[in-house]
């Protein structure tokens, strides 16, 4: 048995043809039967669905199923037939049977039955075994695969960029220091502050919070740039939504605005989430079911307005809307919750800073379609933003999802040098730390324009799962980096 | 000009078709011609190769062009015309020129002439615009690419595994300490000790140095999966082979033994080198040129036997030689640099660990194919890996390729939990750091198998880009993150 090659199960429950003899390999899911026949739910993770092994128990002894316990690993040999029974078209009639590994039912934690997502993540070593998650994490990687082959269709090159980055000027959040000095007893200069310059890397670094800045010096060579990496917030924020370490997209472009850039965000998710549509079909099932399933337990008025695949052709289905931030804030200022002081922040001013609870007002109440928002005031945006003429705005955007509220942030990039530096200047960022990023403002410097995608946003979008922690094979977050 | 769509150049150089009204956006890469006609080589990174726009200056002053010096962003309109010199098809007869972003020929550090790879490494964030490193990041684009359709195809799921870790136990090397404590003055626990429980993870973290024992998590469940992420090391070693960040390529395969392993591996490479030779082929052609150029500076003795194409069908075209460690001793034992004391380490006895000039000798002149070495010496390697019955050999792997050495080393896991217990213990790893690990084997436990490719490796593979540094954009090494 070990030494046969083996089917993955996906393929076989794909097979037009029967009467053919097959090796399947996997875990047990469940076992059912009687004296004389036993029905093993056999899974090995390449689909959501089970393969039903039938075990005549003219064939095989009691003893010999002993171990055939849920969590068993196993392997089967028989033949490929047409199933009798519901929900599967074929079965296979063991002939052989074998187990790997056992997997006690007084100890393991996976029982068939309802476990909490809570205790799952307490165990995430074993949580990919569990429909739910292998669910998810097979819609990870196709997630995954849409976005390069999205990007590699349309003619941008993948750029690694930095992990480790000595620049403390991203400016996108607290970082997290990276050392080999002594943790105790550290070198210290004659002023008494610690001496990085006898570090690893001979100053004080950190890890990345963003590869926008790197990647900005790729497409100003190769035209049409994107990265695809992790990144990290030191942030305190124990929540739903927030994690320490997750991955990111960065797309950046040369010779583009801030329209092409809308453009390309809104081609990209509308592409990513049709691919998942016609890729993921059994897994989106299961995930639509769960949801229902859980949200079954909340007030009505907390329930999505719309089933997990209508919410994703609602995406894929619907023009996103464009507006500037200033029509956004006129609509938000004579919107009924705002009159009824429902709005937890009023909008009373331009100027003001957007908050979730707006955001979704915007997409899920008033345009009912995914929104796109504009030409934000400068003072609430970052340092890199062009500067608009009017002088008090920039070309930033926002993509607005419904249920997850912000999805993508961009900008165009402000690509003369003398405001970049102006800018720079007055929110107080050391010249030197980014002269290679200002060079780039002085020889063949263009317009260009990019966004930043976070990738377990758009995997709770697209999976339904309502905490971050669990679309992240392992989550890492305040108190918490296990596994 | 601004909001004229343009065509990258990569199209209009493939374009069948004449007489076409083009934009065409990008940097000058030479200017040269008389008073009646200007001949401009522009570059917008789609390709290694220019585009040819010829000025009449009939319609267009000096004034028009003087800013068309090398490095500045400029655009162009015009009609696609049929190009009669040579090394072109087609050419664009200008109608209208503009100027995005000047580069002055006193400031700007990229000349049309030769510069040395040592001071490009100084300026990386410009020298993506150089034909060299053009070059190699299009092919690293094209490689990442081609890992992830290999795996996809063949049904293996993306696993990102975590980048901060907080177990210590992964053993392929030093680590870098992740950390928000303060850097002078940390908190002491009673005993005098740094008090990692208040840093935010709650206890010590680090860099990972591997995804692989995430990764067997990963396959434990769903069968076939990989990780293809940034790892980490954090040793002094200032070498042309050696970064303190880089990314591997971490496949793991359930129900999979060293045999299947190996067989995968092969196919992982071919698959992708081939991928290499069938897209980049420009690219290619450039640097095999590149590469004559540079080693002719080398004695003869030191140059590669194999010009860079002809080197990547050595791979895509040789069956790969299998033998094991006990096998490849016998010849190196017998071999005449041993005989002859060339090796700076002679073979004597079994149990030796190989060095770079065995690996070399056993590829480049023994076999003349690249060779996989299996089942070495438990003893020089990790505590994961198979034991063999002959109780002193692991089921372990190395892949070697001519001029590179180890590009791929692999095992089969110890699936069986007493003797992987037995194995920590001896190592003295601490057992409950590797809790999860170990459960693994306790609850449907398999036998399975995996790789790492370092991805820089095979880069350098690919590239023939002799420094580890020019092959990843921002290099991290001891005293250097700079950018």
């Amino acid at each position: 048995m070990q030494d046969r090659k083996h089917t993955p199960v996906k393929e076989l429950l794909a097979s037009t043809e029967v009467d053919l003899e097959v090796t399947v390999k996997g875990w047990v899911r469940t076992k059912r039967g009687n004296a004389f026949v036993q029905f093993i739910a056999l899974n090995d993770g390449s689909t959501i669905n089970n393969i039903q092994v039938v075990a005549d128990m003219k064939i095989f002894s009691e003893e010999d199923l002993k171990q055939f316990t849920t969590g068993a690993a196993v392997g089967v040999a028989g033949t490929l037939v047409k199933s009798t029974g519901a929900g599967q078209t074929v079965e296979i009639q063991a002939t052989q049977v074998f187990v790997y590994g056992v997997a006690d039912p007084e100890k393991f934690p996976l029982q068939p039955k309802k476990h909490s997502l809570e205790f799952l993540r307490e165990i995430a070593h074993l949580r990919f075994r569990t429909s739910t998650f292998s669910a998810v994490f097979r819609i990870r990687h196709a997630l995954t695969f849409a976005i390069h082959k999205f990007f590699n269709d349309r003619g941008f090159y993948n750029i690694h960029s930095p992990i480790i980055t000595g620049s403390d000027a991203e400016g996108a959040g607290e970082m997290f220091r990276v050392t080999l000095l002594n943790a105790k007893n550290p070198p210290l200069k004659e002023d008494g502050t610690v001496d990085y310059s006898q570090d690893f890397f001979g100053k004080e670094t950190n890890l990345t919070v963003s590869g926008q800045l790197e990647a900005e010096l790729g497409a100003l060579a190769l035209s049409k740039v994107y990265t695809f990496g992790p990144t990290f917030r030191a942030e305190n924020s124990n929540t739903s939504r927030h994690l320490a370490e997750f991955w990111m997209i960065e797309p950046e472009v040369a010779f583009a605005d801030i329209n092409d850039n809308m453009t390309l965000a809104q081609d990209m998710l509308v592409s990513v989430v049709k691919y998942i549509l016609e890729n993921c079909e059994d897994d989106l099932k299961f995930l639509s079911g769960r949801l229902l399933d859980e949200e079954k337990s909340k007030p009505e008025a907390e329930r999505s307005p719309l089933e997990l695949i209508e919410k994703l052709k609602f995406v894929t289905e619907n023009d996103f809307v464009r507006l500037t931030y200033t029509e956004a804030i006129e609509i938000l200022r004579e919107s009924k919750p705002n009159k009824k002081k429902q709005f937890n922040y009023l909008i009373n001013e331009w100027g003001a800073d957007l908050q979730s609870e707006h955001e979704r007002f915007l997409v899920e109440k008033h345009f009912k379609k995914p929104v796109i928002l504009y030409n934000y005031p400068a003072a609430i945006k970052a340092f890199y933003m062009k500067q608009n003429d009017d002088g008090k705005t920039v070309a930033a955007m926002d993509i607005l999802f419904p249920g997850i509220g912000e999805i993508v942030g961009g900008s165009q990039r402000e690509e003369v040098y003398e405001k970049l530096h102006r800018r720079i200047t007055e929110v107080g960022i050391e010249e030197k730390s980014l002269w290679w990023y200002l060079e780039t403002r002085q020889f063949g410097t263009v317009p260009h324009a990019g966004f930043g995608l976070g990738f377990e946003r758009l995997m709770m979008f697209v999976t339904g799962m309502t905490n971050i922690r669990d679309v992240i094979p392992f989550p890492r977050f305040p108190k918490n980096a296990e596994f």
